[in-house]
């Protein structure tokens, strides 16, 4: 038995609910599709305006119809939609398409109309695409349901599935990919999302064997749960989901919530989110295709080495610029590929990386071929790119010469083909080659292979076996609001977090006392669930040493907080050993509206303020995603070493990472967040200085 | 009287040396590419082999030739041109372009024939376009003295000038601008550059008034001095010069080394003179036509705020992120102007900028057009970009609506086209509307036509006023290698940059009366010619306060140095006044190969080290150059203060950019390094606290 989700994305029957006999018309325009394109399931149009619509059987009403139709396509008025949909749960149809507008799109009136609907669509059983979408098509079905332009042209039947929050920019895109010649299995439009949202329905589609990739335009987040079941599929079944989400900048941000009423969520968020999941981002429209193509016809490459295969240095330069941007290699071939690539190719070519063969490969194309083989005959060469330009004169030629490279090469390649017609790509495409139009979008496309391909090896290696332990005995019952720096040290002490040795003091002569348990200098900070920034309130002393100083300091904190926070209570100072000062860390835990629990790492001070040097994932997080987060800052540098530093042990900050996003993980439904500021790194340890912890009021 | 570079590119006549009557032949393509667009100069084939080629006379040898050609395109064998150039010479022919290659290319014997070449050619007076060169094609006049399979195709003419160092990759960025339907004014290929280079033959077509911009395709550089003239002609008559230059990335200059066998040279460099000149680099062969056509058809915008027109709410906010990342305002119209558009516009689309017309603007396409007049009523709105989709059916109506748009205001505006057919550019080129394919290229191009438009407003401030004062009173004659801090210290001052009261001591006792007279902490450095790096052999102690520490120091300075330098000269000790830490700049001077002596400023210690974020110009700079760079620091936010300090005067640190570059000059014969660092700059000082110069030896 198909699903209610997969009823909607591959109906038998189709119910046209306001069906017009007027194609001009956008609810006669769904009719003209499903018939032009030759929709093979049953159509059955509702208007009691009509007895037949173009030869087919006209109902007055959905009770009428002779059977439960898999989708129901609702055409009508806002004003009347919940009606419909009532009608349609009595008849037992479980899935509709709303193209009606006059929702929350208008606010208002129209956001409470939703609300309603949304009421109804649960009630009723029915699940709902839109409203105020422009439809749904399934390529592979001809299921036409839909009024979008696209519909107009030659349905091209190909394994990629294109879910849009946009009809209008989703429009434009389908058509883009059509005239590339890129087929797509599916192109559906979520509109409101007030019920089906994009990851849910790129989630279905990717469950059909005829998909291989998924492209998505987002414009707003929600449902993170729904995100990441369909990152988990795409991993787990090697199809990768590629998105161009808009609202990465601020003032983008401020645009898409003018334009769509809702938050685009944090894009950091989401980008750490990809990160650590394996989606792959696309800047715009022409990437994600470019991407979606290179996805369709190459294998995944097991390493980041590119070998680039050219016929002009210069394009083989650029290429490896572009390369080494986006964290490819580009490898010296070793010395016996060098020396059989040099056996094939003239004297004045290259058989370095970048290989130059010429423009007398044309004479003898083989050098051509051969030259990939060779060169993948190199462990540290995991995919090409060949560039080529013009040679229009040649193209039935290069065609065959690649079609044997394919039939002899194990690695993936692609080729780069400045000035390339529509019709060298498709031929080229129909010999399993991807081929697009320069260098750079080449490598861009590589570099995505060679990013969903690491992606996959993270998520693989077992996950329980790199999780950290999982913490159970950790509770904030009790806690409202800031956390006391002590219970918030215990905890982090049972999450298995290093914090220095500290202790709550009720008097200096406590404090004293504390001090010299430790045997060290301390520090100490004033403890109030009203205070949250210590040293703003003259809180805080640090590096006291002795009775006199710790005396003195114990009563200087106490005068200044009762001067700059008198209503504050206080439970005491907390009297924390010293540690030497090293490279500055900042982790912290904080709730997302949209995924949850996240943990995120940054180098400290200015870095974390000005550069926003942070990585983010969704918690918890492996060792592996750990360690990668660390490589993802942009100023990894610093954690190995400068001339004035040793450099920090990357293996403890990661474990540090692991367990602060098990203790997020235990703590989740109480946690508001949790700032660990400054963690204090060297080559023998991770601390965490100073802490901050919020629980839910 | 043309130059003999006029000659070269707008030739009356054209000998071929070495021509062939076999059309198919490298040497007898030019004739029939000569012949086949109709050149309208006289051609004169030189051969002794031909009585007549195609129906001309066929000269046996140049000194036959009935008057000296403006241009000789030499087409015969390597180790017969040097004999072919004096012949030339003889004659009084003062161009040629060389198509032969065996020279520098293929190294060994071919460098040195090249050198002889080069010998010969400056004698006998004539001008080099290569060798090994595909040619030079000047398409006004149908002078197509070159082989490139570009002179087969059909010559479409424009005000674009296009000149590369690549035969073949210039060929497809050639036939790539051929298939968008750029026209071209000029395709040189320069080839080994043994004579002329790219900026040399760029400023004489930038010269030709028919020229409205020019596009470079660069792998190596020589003659900074060229490009400068080149840049400031540029700026000057506002027409842009856009380059592509390769080898941005180390692997990327090692592959350009090994392809051309000439230096990359620092591409850093190359950056900083062109953010300097206004020169606009281009990613790639599409970004670098993207702007070509966008500099050909629009004016330059007056300041860095984007107007954003489109019927779909994402693409709007996928543009405005291309925007911000730009470094672009979008900002918010003003009240006056959204109630404008508001009355325009349809009441669910947006006034807010982006501006979202809807789809609705088909039934009253005026208001695509108004809307478009009254965002530019804003004085915070620059220039528009329009995005569009599909609309095949309404190519002449919406063309005609952007006709009355471009009639009526004055300020420039792109169209974003996503699925624009080749034929609807061309009609909007007609009727000079740029219409690029996409959101983000539109919103590149309009971010370099900010960027140029800025670019020309910093020159255009005259330069003298902001110079700084001219040194003149400064000389490093009788230093080599290492200049000794006192001495460096002298020449700095005289520079005007502040640097902390020094004095040179030769006894414990003089720099305890020197710490006394400045009544501060001292430093103490040891000084000798021998050691560059003073900490690395214990040779600095800091903050010392009193007699007894500063003889104390003293002393194991002297002792410290002799353990650890025994061989080095000592001239002293130091006594340097402590000067109150604060935000650490570094600023230093080089000599580059290229463009001679460039100063450098970045954020200190790890920023330099690890982020590399340094600004790099060309001395001398005035005081809006200093000022841009360090607004082209990526963290100088720093400046502005953090958390913990209160920020710098960038006006005192723009100043003293401005002492060091002028220094640069005064010494620019001598000097090869200094280096201020760090440099300590605060509110109110910017004081260099350690210093090392080195003059040439």
């Amino acid at each position: 038995m198909p699903t209610d989700i997969e009823k909607l994305i591959q109906p038998s029957s189709i119910a046209v609910i306001g069906a017009s006999a007027d194609f001009n018309k956008l609810n006669g325009r769904v009719m003209k599709f499903l018939i032009d394109h030759g929709f093979s399931g049953e159509i059955y149009p509702v208007n009691p305006k009509y007895d037949l619509i173009e030869g087919l059987k006209c109902y007055s009403n959905i009770d009428d119809l002779p059977k439960p139709a898999d989708l129901a396509v609702i055409t009508v008025p806002a004003h009347s939609v919940v009606k419909v949909v009532e009608a349609c749960g009595r008849k037992g149809i479980k899935a509709a398409v709303l193209f009606s507008s006059g929702f929350k799109e208008i606010g208002g009136k129209g956001e409470a109309l939703e609300a309603t609907l949304v009421a109804t669509a649960k009630k009723a059983g029915v699940r709902i695409c839109g409203p105020n979408t422009i439809g749904l098509i399934n390529c592979f079905d001809n299921a036409f349901a839909s009024f979008s332009q696209y519909g107009y042209g030659e349905n091209i039947v190909g394994s990629i599935s294109f879910i849009s929050q946009s009809g209008a920019f989703g429009t434009a895109i389908a058509a883009l990919a059509r005239a590339r010649g890129i087929g797509l299995g599916y192109f559906i439009s979520t509109g409101n999302e007030c019920d089906l949202s994009v990851p849910e329905i790129a989630y279905a589609t990717l469950k059909d064997p005829r998909i291989n990739v998924i492209t998505c335009y987002v414009e707003g987040l929600k449902h993170g749960e729904n995100w990441i079941s369909l990152a988990e599929l795409a991993l787990a079944s090697s199809k990768p989901v590629i998105v161009t989400k808009v609202g990465r900048s601020a003032a983008g941000k401020r645009a898409a919530a003018s334009h769509t009423g809702s938050l685009a969520g944090a894009d950091e968020v989401f980008d750490g989110f990809s990160k650590q999941y394996g989606l792959i981002r696309a800047r715009n429209e022409e990437h994600m295709l470019d991407l979606a193509d290179a996805f369709m016809l190459c294998g995944l490459p097991e390493g980041p080495g590119v070998g680039i295969i050219t016929q002009s240095g210069g394009a083989g330069v650029m290429m490896t610029d572009r390369a080494v941007e986006l964290g490819l290699n580009v490898p010296k071939p070793c010395r016996k590929v060098m020396s059989a690539i040099n056996e094939i190719i003239p004297s004045f070519g290259s058989a370095n990386n970048p290989i130059d063969v010429t423009a007398q490969f044309l004479m003898n194309p083989e050098v051509l071929r051969d030259s990939i083989i060779r060169l993948f005959d190199d462990p540290d060469i995991h995919i090409g790119v060949v560039w080529l330009q013009l040679m229009h004169d040649h193209v039935d030629l290069l065609t065959k010469i690649f079609k044997q490279t394919k039939f002899r090469v194990k690695k993936p390649f692609l080729v780069a083909w400045v000035g390339a017609s529509e019709e060298t790509i498709q031929k080229m495409r129909a010999i399993g080659v991807c081929c697009l139009r320069g260098g750079d979008p080449a490598i861009d496309a590589a570099a995505a292979l060679v990013q969903f391909s690491e992606a996959k090896c993270r998520y693989t290696v077992p996950f329980t076996k790199n999780r950290g332990r999982k913490i159970t005995s950790v509770s904030l019952m009790g806690h409202s609001g800031i956390v006391s720096s002590n219970d918030a040290g215990d905890l982090l002490v049972k999450a298995g977090v290093s914090i220095p040795k500290h202790k709550l003091c009720k008097s200096s002569a406590a404090a004293v006392a504390a001090a010299k348990l430790f045997g060290s200098d301390v520090a100490l900070k004033i403890e109030s669930p009203d205070i949250q920034h210590k040293t703003d309130v003259g809180g805080v002393k640090l590096a006291l040493n002795g009775s006199d100083a710790i005396e003195e300091g114990y009563a200087e904190i106490l005068s200044a907080v009762a001067a700059n926070a008198p209503n504050a209570r206080i439970d005491g100072i907390l009297v924390e050993e010293m540690v030497e000062p090293a490279t500055e860390l900042v982790i912290g835990l904080k709730r997302d509206p949209t995924f949850g629990c996240i943990i995120m790492v940054g180098l400290g001070g200015i870095f974390v303020e000005i550069i926003r040097d942070v990585a983010i994932r969704l918690c918890p997080v492996t060792i592996v995603d750990a360690h990668h987060m660390l490589d993802n800052l942009k100023c990894s540098g610093i954690l190995d070493g400068t001339r004035g530093s040793r450099g920090a042990n990357r293996e403890l900050i990661a474990r540090m990472i692991v367990d602060v996003s098990e203790l997020g993980i235990a703590l989740k439904d109480s946690l508001v967040e949790l700032d660990l500021n400054p963690v204090f790194v060297s080559v023998n340890s991770a601390i965490a200085v100073d802490w901050l912890m919020v629980a839910e009021k």
